[in-house]
């Protein structure tokens, strides 16, 4: 149970939908989390048995944390797939059969009685790292979420860049090679920054320079498992594999090439790199090596006042982001 | 004289600051430009002495509107160059030599005695074609300016993206090559937009085609000039030849990988070209083939449901759009 001395009221519910988990905390008015857990999300049985199974979870954080609904002043939900924020609508989530054209937003509502607020899980994440997270300090700012693919959110003066059609702050989806041989996207599209930067593409890209014959402690890993992941080549350039200490460097320019055109359009305060995709982070000399080539390579690209002035980190909040950035969007439109 | 019965005031002074002219407008609270005019930059006279040809200037405007300075409730300015846009001070003006290090929006503050709204000139001409011009009906637009160089603005819910370091909209400068021969942009950095589209860039490609052999009305105009210029172009496809026509296709094509990018950052409702190098637009067959290209190319490059909304036009406010936009953002400020 947490100290009501310490908390902030009112407090918001944040919702942080994934594919395979739900991420579920109480966050108060200072953007503390007060306790928070996940679920799995099992889409097959439907969004509104997962909206059930959300509320009966966040009963069992209120018991945890000495509060109730009362306390609650809106709930803030992120989810991945194409979505009509206006409207509260998912139109179509891959890998969530069965959730396609749901009006999550009103259900949602209806089912806890509290108003809700409803965004791009990639928004969500970066409003978190703005409001309590790398950002906390700043006035605007761009999160890169590396994992799976690549999300993007973009705050600007305390506003999410939702976009008039949902699909603002796709900064995945910044084409950073108009050639006739950039790599496919799995939207379908070619030559966007996911096709080289997430953590399956690093995978796919590496292992094409394995087949091709690259001489690297990874051989025996892709001999052995028939393949490589994001994580072996981690591992092995920490090792001190030159090979993947170049694959470490080429993600790194790559990732720079689409952060400089985001740099140009919207010149924040600081971009900041979330999702598991990053090498290890501060915490190795693999993750600070992916640092240092991406702002390197930022400095070569952008303008002398951008490269002196951006800030360019990895993100703090780590997967909690997305659940403490839903709650501050309910809290910025329902507070 | 203009009636003063259609006259929605205050009124606001508008000025577009470019390295040959000044254009100079009184502009009504709906809009609607009252008196209009330009002067000569004769930059070397520098800035002080530009300040006050503006202020005389507008005088004569005063006198032909049958208006005078207490109906002026601010002023609005849009300069080119690198600038500090929360400081109000000119940095550096390429081409304007002696206008460098410049406390611009206190001086003609105190000149004028009204309080001056200061922001880079391409914003100001988006926030014109947002205002009165092709946006007006819209809640979000991006302008891209092709001209001698590639200028951007971007407009978010009655805002202007100047950015934190006054870098924001710079939309000339997105990245749409990445490769090894990419192209030099004036700025100095590879592969940015404005290395491909800009009528400086067209003529070069052209004039670089043309060496290479192309087949073309236009060699007899290289050999005769020594160059050819975008406006060459654009009048030999009007006249049916066919590698101007590519030209035109392939320069709507560069600037629609360009467009997408902004398009997945911002996901406005409308897009405008504006500047004079459009082959012509609405008005001729090569200006619309220009615009087919470029549709034609988003199509195939974006997401389906910007595809199917988002509206890509010509500008409708030609060369007034900069004062105008200034005077909208001063009334925006403090009207």
């Amino acid at each position: 149970m947490v100290s009501s001395d310490h908390v902030s009221f009112p407090a918001y519910l944040g919702v942080d939908v994934g594919g395979t988990t739900i991420k579920i905390g109480i966050v108060d008015d200072s953007g503390r989390s007060l306790a928070h857990g996940k679920i799995d999300t099992d889409h097959e049985r439907g969004p509104e048995d997962g909206v059930r199974r959300i509320i009966d979870f966040a009963e069992g954080l209120f018991a945890e944390a000495g509060l109730n609904w009362e306390q609650i002043r809106a709930v803030g939900l992120g989810t991945p797939g194409t979505m009509d924020v206006k409207q509260g609508m998912l139109l179509h989530m891959p890998n969530m059969s069965g959730w396609d054209d749901f009006p999550i937003r009103s259900y949602l509502a209806e089912q806890t009685g509290k108003p809700v607020a409803f965004l791009n899980d990639a928004n969500a994440a970066a409003y978190g790292e703005y409001w309590v997270g790398r950002g906390q300090e700043y006035d605007s700012l761009i999160m890169f979420t590396l994992g799976t693919g690549v999300g993007g959110g973009v705050i600007i003066h305390d506003t999410t860049l939702d976009g008039e059609h949902s699909h603002g702050s796709e900064c995945g989806h910044i084409i950073i090679d108009s050639s006739a041989d950039a790599r496919q996207c799995p939207c379908g599209q070619f030559g966007h920054l996911e096709a080289y930067v997430s953590a399956t593409s690093v995978a796919k890209r590496t292992q094409e320079m394995l087949a091709d014959g690259a001489e690297s402690s990874l051989q025996a890993i892709q001999s052995e498992h028939g393949e490589v992941s994001s994580l072996d080549v981690a591992k092995h350039a920490e090792q001190g594999d030159a090979f993947a200490n170049q694959m470490i460097r080429e993600t790194g320019h790559y990732l720079a090439t689409g952060i400089t055109s985001a740099l140009h359009i919207i010149d924040p305060d600081i971009v900041v790199l979330g999702g598991a995709m990053n090498f290890g982070g501060h915490q190795t000399r693999a993750g600070r090596a992916f640092l240092e080539a991406i702002r390197q390579r930022i400095r070569e690209l952008t303008f002398p006042v951008l490269e002196e002035n951006t800030i360019i980190d990895f993100a703090t909040l780590g997967s909690d982001s997305g659940y403490i950035g839903a709650a501050g969007v309910a809290r910025k439109q329902f507070g």
